[in-house]
């Protein structure tokens, strides 16, 4: 099915809970197609009104993702470029959650509330403030090379990530762990904080308007986002310390690899023009970035 | 003595290497007095060439500061504003240390390392690439009420906080937890990314152009950052996650107090549009600050 621009539109399907060594592919797109993927929002539209209420997350049953999406011709040792062109959403409302034993202050935290916010204008609205629309996709990855891994939980293949840095205009780079890579995506918001610290931004769906590209033998430990301004590289670990090691090391390896940098150069340029940045501190692993202006680092690949 | 431009100039004294309740003041200023603060680097100048070395953090003995400067009339339940109006490095170079031990990759380390490197016309040159200088502050805080926290160790009182915003143009507004405030500064960095990962920034002397107001009866549990954009409270713990908890928490006391917001929907606003960012993760303990843009939290006190 194409969408109105001659995009192939990918949408419905079996709703994907895990990424997994073994997903099977619901679709199969060429490197470069344009495509349009139709996420659905993370608790598969259940809550619709302020008292629809979330009041514990069912590790199986949230952030359902639209996928596989398999690319003709990659295989382990690749990587994905996930282009996002543009992210819009269709709907003029969205939700916030508070959900007990969730979140950052989970321990002020008795019972659950929802909160529901119009959407006009590229704006959502909340009480007497007027926020605008930055949407980001919060959940995307590929199959990993072996584990389960439920769609609330980020990993190295990318996953739950929540990271606001996933919106229009980023390319974000994927591992290729299995034949097609396997791509799936969802838990949209429409506007979040660095640090998603309630648990939940303003969920809504989205159409995402997407090209997936091929880099051959690009291997990658773990995501990569590449903006206009930057490399941000992103690990989730147990502890946001631990994050931070796994992002800084692989900032390290790509300007030794890609910038001829002996590793304890390396290591002072990261403290001196490398950012840690927070992504999410609430999902069962941490997710941090390690981000550096590319002027600093042109590429991520050593020169051919 | 006072600078070419009629301010009181601030340098000297004893150095100071604790920050404690029986502080007593080197200086007193009055309330928006112009002052020239001049910090001496870090390591109290013995890093002059590549061949010195830092073998090991001397938690007596390193970030030595400038002060205390009491600021009259201030007493316990106030708090201090350091209005930061110009920041210049007086100095052609500046050092960048890998010290073992220390620093966030301190498993791949297993000796010091040292690299000084040239700074003229604004920029910082490492290796081919140019840096633009950003210098910020360190170390910078007021007396606590209690206890002994090195220059090295962050805490409620300010401290090692090693956040880059603590840089010209920013209001850093801190608790008055003694008579005069005893306000003390150092451990200057000419550049630094969020993070600090290797454990120092570009190390420099600064000169700093500033003023002090007193905001009577301003309690606060912790530094605030006011900058031109934006409100960042800043937290140091044990842990990154326990840090990113005291510095929402007071975000949404901000939001309740200063706003009229419910806690709830502090809580849900916060994780709408904060940003938790990381300070430093290699001091003893680690600093994060959770920012929010001022047309969402116009001031941080109850309206009048």
């Amino acid at each position: 099915m194409a969408g109105a621009d001659g995009r192939r539109t990918i949408e419905g399907g079996e709703i994907l809970y895990a990424f997994h060594p073994d997903l099977a592919a619901q679709w199969t797109v060429r490197p470069g197609e344009p495509i349009l993927v139709r996420c659905p929002d993370g608790v598969g539209g259940v809550i619709r009104d302020p008292g629809d209420r979330y009041h514990a997350v069912d590790y199986d049953r949230v952030n359902g993702c639209v996928g596989p999406i398999a690319v003709e011709g990659a295989e382990p040792g690749d990587r994905l470029v996930f282009a996002i062109e543009d992210i819009t959403v269709p709907q003029a409302w969205g939700y916030v959650l508070v959900i007990p034993k969730f979140g950052l202050l989970q321990s002020h935290v008795d019972e659950a509330a929802t909160r529901i916010v119009p959407i006009a204008d590229g704006r959502v609205r909340f009480g007497g403030l007027s926020i605008p629309l930055d949407p980001c996709i919060g959940t995307i990855g590929t199959a990993p090379a072996a584990g389960r891994f439920s769609t609330v939980i980020p990993h190295d293949h990318g996953g739950n990530m929540d990271t606001t840095a996933i919106r229009k205009g980023a390319r974000v780079h994927f591992p290729v762990n299995r034949p097609g890579g396997m791509l799936a995506l969802g838990d949209p918001k429409a506007v979040m904080g660095d640090g998603e610290v309630c648990g939940t931004g303003v969920g809504v769906p989205i159409d995402v308007a997407a090209r997936i590209s091929l880099v051959k033998g690009g291997r990658l430990p773990r995501p990569v986002i590449e903006t206009a301004d930057d490399w941000q590289f992103v690990a989730s670990a147990d502890t946001l310390e631990a994050a931070c090691r796994l992002a800084t090391e692989d900032l390290i390896d790509a300007l030794v690899r890609a910038a001829g940098l002996s590793w304890t150069d390396g290591y002072m340029l990261a403290s001196l023009v490398g950012d840690l940045r927070i992504s999410q501190v609430v999902d069962p692993l941490m997710t941090v970035r390690m981000c550096i202006a590319r002027r600093y680092l042109p590429a991520i690949d050593a020169p051919a």
